[in-house]
């Protein structure tokens, strides 16, 4: 009965997080300007509300009693008892005045940063990110004093990780990230050496109107089993997606004279809607239905998008539909469309990086937070590490550019430190689920150029969406591949791909 | 200190408002069908929350203590720990069982009526109406046992009007319902008869695109002083006002041939959120800086519609307007859309129904179901007393003809008894500020033929809006107006019109 107890009042926190949901999507997407503030009162009383529920004082007796007789679960039971235990925990190890002091740090931070970034103004931004850091690694240490015998961890920076992507620690990533740095920045040479020996780049001529892109949107959207019955494809200032399983809210940004980039934009947060709305529905409204960290969830849109989307067989299958809705203009020729969905050029920003170059903007960003955390660099000494790594790893200078360098990224000045590597992992896990699909499925290949992708959303359904969190990421891998997540099958990838 | 605890206490009930004020807009404006059962569930646990707060064992305590020591508030503080013990003696009065029972009848009945009006089915229909009626019988009982002392109800009919329009009694309705009754069906005798003397009206003759609609929607509701960076117009299955005093969400629909209809749907539902958005900022999240009940909400409504949005002098004023957004059809001239605007005619509908005969349908709905709720009529005879009363008050027959005759209206298939005297009274009230406006302010009929109409809103604002929920519906018209409700300002008014 203890376990029944706990799995009601989980039900009431996903429900409380389908109202939060809801509300954020609302804010982002219909609300007005002036509603800004009272919004922001009823989504913080959520959440205190559900605080409040976890950190209840007669839930440590029924986690105890639940713990006890859990011989008389289901195997998925047990698994959603942990994911429980775990909420549970992190919930109480945080005392509630670092909590407040966090939210209010991060808050000053974040609206500083969007002024301060427009002005490069990285001396009266660093004291504010030095306190957000300082929280974290107090907040780090919390966790890990609470946790880390049960997780794991063998440090700070590892109760951060395991906030965003469950299971993941520093060990398993530093192995995976010494290999991608000791070949990419070669890979890259001999990339970019071909692709400037090729004809030139044809960009798109003719601005296409924004109903336009947005029937193709949704043809393709459809195409990739996205279904409007339950969802809704919207606009807003940034593209994500939100909702909740059963309603499924994405968004984007319309460019007439950029079709390409918003484009790919959709195919990626398609992934994301996808695997959501797919998670496994006997599980819903409890933690162990939930989709996993960061790390799997980036590596669902990176199917979508990197391995899937940028294909050639995708592009040539989809290339006649472009040109339907968007105009005869040669951009849009599926030769040239696939070229300019697969060019590499290293950049200063992270967001526009092609998928060769992306890894390293996240090192360095691994690197550093890791380091801050683990009390080996200050906040003060960011800015010329930044430029020391930009220029070993992609050959570009940002000194005194703090704009497009330290100060590009809402996540740190936001609090989420040790959410970086996610964006890699979940690459590197797209490429590995990908090299295991092939085997699994040899025909993959023609399915996609005929555009018949049901069998292969049924192998991702089966070997990732369906787990819900009832793996670690370790295990999840392990079994849809055969092997622990490393970094030979993204390698190979790039190869394939670029060279 | 234990009306701050009552404070903070209604101040998350607030927020639990807010959010499902914003779900339940999602859902009618938004939400993609298949969502819809996810979006119950969520929305009955926000419920469930709220009245869980709501009778939290302790709180008997604290309001005693509070009322002990209420000397020391200031006097809106009083009149908000009347309105918190109002919402808290309710909540708690009503027996758990007894909601879930009200609550799985009304949804099956409203479910049922769906389709049993399509097909006039009656015999069906009869038994679940029973069950609702049955059901409200017994918790108006509750209320009255629990409340009736204080609140002095002389019956169990009186218990669900306090609930709808805190403040009403059946014998407030009475004497001004019987008023009414003595004199509309002889007024609508002379006014039907001068109108058929008239030439015939001029109906639009050519549709009219929607975005043309939406251009002069979103003016007049500017001149009405709708804010649009604090709310939002959309579109939905029926019109309403829904949101925050700080996000006010309308919605209408549009018909390309019938512009007319749904343009004053706007006017009166602007007079909604006007009001909402008006109530006082200081006593915000607060039971006592909410709205009155729903005799005052509706006066707001209809007097931005009837004494407003009819007047000759507004319609002259945006007849320009309108031909400019709409074109130069001889249906939108000033003389001509005047003269639709006020267009009687007796009809089976409610909703379709004119200023002069609606007041007779809700006499007729308020006599039916008072005497359903004290005994003296049985849902079986409801048909006969329908097509007995239709004929008597508007010359019409219905028998036979349930699906436009007592199956036509949502409300009580949906547990609202009590609901339907709102209207009139509404109708009422605003005729009755209307006539104190002009007694303040005598320039007014020239500020609304120069649409100068901030000064008319301040009026509203400073008699109206601004009292949030500090007084009861009498105190207010005789602070308002200097008299109590009566209907002697809405047959003037009539008379004014009409004749």
């Amino acid at each position: 009965m203890s376990y029944q107890l706990l799995s009601t009042t989980f039900y009431r926190l996903a429900q409380l997080g389908h109202a939060n949901a809801m509300l954020s999507w609302d804010q982002q997407v219909m609300m007005p300007p002036k509603a800004n503030k009272a919004r922001g009162r009823a989504m913080a009383e959520l959440s205190v509300l559900s605080a409040e529920i976890l950190q209840a004082p007669n839930l440590a007796d029924v986690f105890a009693a639940a713990a006890d007789s859990q011989h008389l679960l289901a195997d998925w039971q047990r698994a959603n008892l942990r994911e429980m235990r775990l909420e549970w925990q992190r919930a109480c190890a945080i005392p509630k005045d670092l909590v407040a002091a966090e939210a209010m740090a991060t808050n000053e931070c974040e609206h500083a940063w969007r002024q301060m970034r427009r002005d490069n103004n990285w001396h009266d931004f660093e004291p504010l990110l030095q306190n957000v850091f300082d929280l974290a690694k107090e907040k780090a240490q919390a966790l890990r004093v609470a946790l880390q015998d049960e997780r794991g961890y063998s440090n700070d920076y590892d109760a951060l990780l395991d906030i965003f992507d469950p299971g993941t620690r520093m060990r398993r990533i530093d192995p995976v990230f010494a290999e991608l740095k000791a070949e990419l920045p070669d890979l890259l040479q001999q990339i970019t050496d071909r692709q400037n020996s090729q004809p030139a780049l044809i960009r798109q001529t003719q601005p296409v109107a924004k109903a336009k892109q947005i029937e193709l949107a949704r043809e393709l959207m459809t195409v990739l089993g996205f279904d409007f019955a339950a969802g809704r494809l919207d606009e807003a200032g940034h593209p994500f997606s939100g909702g909740v399983s059963e309603d499924s809210r994405l968004t984007t940004r319309y460019d007439e004279n950029n079709v390409i980039e918003g484009l790919m934009g959709i195919i990626h947060e398609t992934g994301h809607a996808r695997y959501e709305a797919g998670l496994p529905e006997a599980w819903r409204h409890q933690p162990v239905g939930g989709s996993m960290g960061m790390g799997v969830h980036e590596s669902q849109s990176l199917f979508f998008e990197m391995q899937l989307g940028r294909s050639k067989a995708f592009i040539d299958a989809i290339a006649s539909k472009a040109q339907q809705h968007l105009g005869p203009d040669p951009a849009f020729g599926a030769d040239n469309m696939h070229r300019l969905y697969t060019h590499v050029e290293p950049g200063l920003i992270r967001v526009n990086a092609d998928e060769v170059t992306y890894p390293l903007h996240v090192i360095l960003r691994y690197e550093l937070e890791r380091d801050l955390i683990l009390g080996t660099a200050r906040v003060k000494d960011i800015p010329a590490r930044w430029n020391q790594a930009m220029q070993g790893y992609l050959g570009l200078k940002t000194e005194g550019n703090y704009r497009d360098g330290p100060m590009q990224d809402i996540h740190w000045s936001d609090g989420a430190i040790g959410y970086f590597p996610s964006y890699t992992l979940g690459a590197m896990n797209a490429a590995q689920l990908h090299a295991a699909l092939l085997n699994d499925i040899p025909q993959a290949p023609s399915l996609i150029a005929a555009l018949d992708l049901e069998p292969i959303f049924a192998w991702l359904s089966n070997k990732v969406w369906q787990k819900g969190r009832s793996l670690g990421p370790d295990e999840l891998m392990i079994q849809a591949t055969g092997e622990a997540l490393n970094s030979a099958h993204f390698l190979a990838h790039i190869r394939g791909r670029y060279l």
